[in-house]
């Protein structure tokens, strides 16, 4: 029963990971559960045995990959609001958040989404919420009760946690997803960007 | 022959017209020349004339709207190195700037853009350079004289100027992308978020 489970399990993430290469290989309307199913080694009735259809995949696909590259953002989120080094901890942050924003596949995803956007908004909502919405979100809250300590000067949360956001990985991102030169950038560079990100947050929002 | 240019003009407009219409309706690879010139009511040939290739027709497309909708920037940016009160200035530049971002038929070039740039990165190159790029090349040259006068506390103009035009823009703008909702803000929205980048800009770059 348990070797089921795993067989199953296992099954699932060949599918998806062929979806991915399709998907990205073809765009989303380009793409047939056919061709997944050939490439993933698996009949049509077992691609459809874990996935209702096509959208359905697209959004476990994106959910997986978005939550999977998240985790050590939102790991290194906790604690913000007791740090005694604010400046430190914003940077070493903001370093992790461009770092995981431009990872290649998180790119594709992101470019893959936003081409389908007019036709299927709810793939782009999806990917918005879990994405920059859940990060936006997860900030505001720490910052609101930085605000409490008085380490930050913060009137709406929610644009202080934006304008953190955008600060820091706004200049590769919209450069990259538009030229479609994923390795524009190298690491050192992102720091930098990470950094003076968070230099001009501090400016605005931090104790003066 | 005045008159001949006229006409030729005219059929040049038509044709772009109806390619911008077919490019949005089915990407950029989903669309032919073929159906360009049907849509536009002219031969494949004097489609042809005006436009050497699929490629060159949609590269017009993007350096005519881009062109287009940024010439009020451009020209309000003009005399910003002279201002006599900054904040009001580059308030309204900002507020100029998100409305153009936004404007429904950028957001839609700008996500089939996105969507083609793993495939004609040239596409996306284009689009980057005549848009964003310029903006941030035009406000850096203006950024260092209000420097020179003391006005603006600036070491990379560039890079001020890129924090400029992502905090006017990017929350807006990176949200609908992805969601296709256009109309999700609304103008006062949209000045909100202007006035409130313009804020934190002078917060990190203004005279203390």
């Amino acid at each position: 029963m348990a070797d089921e489970e795993g067989r199953s399990a296992r099954k699932r993430r060949v599918i998806m990971e062929a979806a991915t290469t399709v998907f990205l290989r073809h765009g989303y309307v380009g793409t047939s559960m056919d061709e997944i199913a050939a490439l993933a080694g698996v009949s049509k009735q077992t691609v459809y045995k874990h996935f209702a259809d096509k959208e359905r995949l697209f959004t476990d696909i994106i959910l997986g990959t978005i939550d999977q590259v998240a985790e050590p953002f939102h790991d290194q989120v906790l604690g913000l609001e007791e740090t005694e080094d604010l400046e430190k901890h914003l940077t070493a942050l903001a370093r992790r958040l461009v770092a995981i924003v431009m990872q290649p596949q998180v790119l594709q995803l992101r470019r893959l989404v936003t081409g389908e956007a007019g036709r299927f908004p709810e793939l782009g909502r999806t990917y918005y919420e879990r994405g920059p919405g859940r990060t936006v979100d997860t900030l505001a809250a720490h910052f609101q009760r930085l605000a409490e300590r008085g380490l930050l000067r913060v009137e709406d949360p929610a644009l202080a946690a934006s304008h953190f956001n955008w600060l820091v990985v706004s200049i590769p991102l919209n450069k990259v997803v538009l030229t479609g030169d994923d390795d524009a950038f190298t690491a050192a560079d992102l720091e930098r960007y990470a950094d003076a990100g968070v230099r001009v947050f501090l400016a605005a929002y931090g104790r003066s």
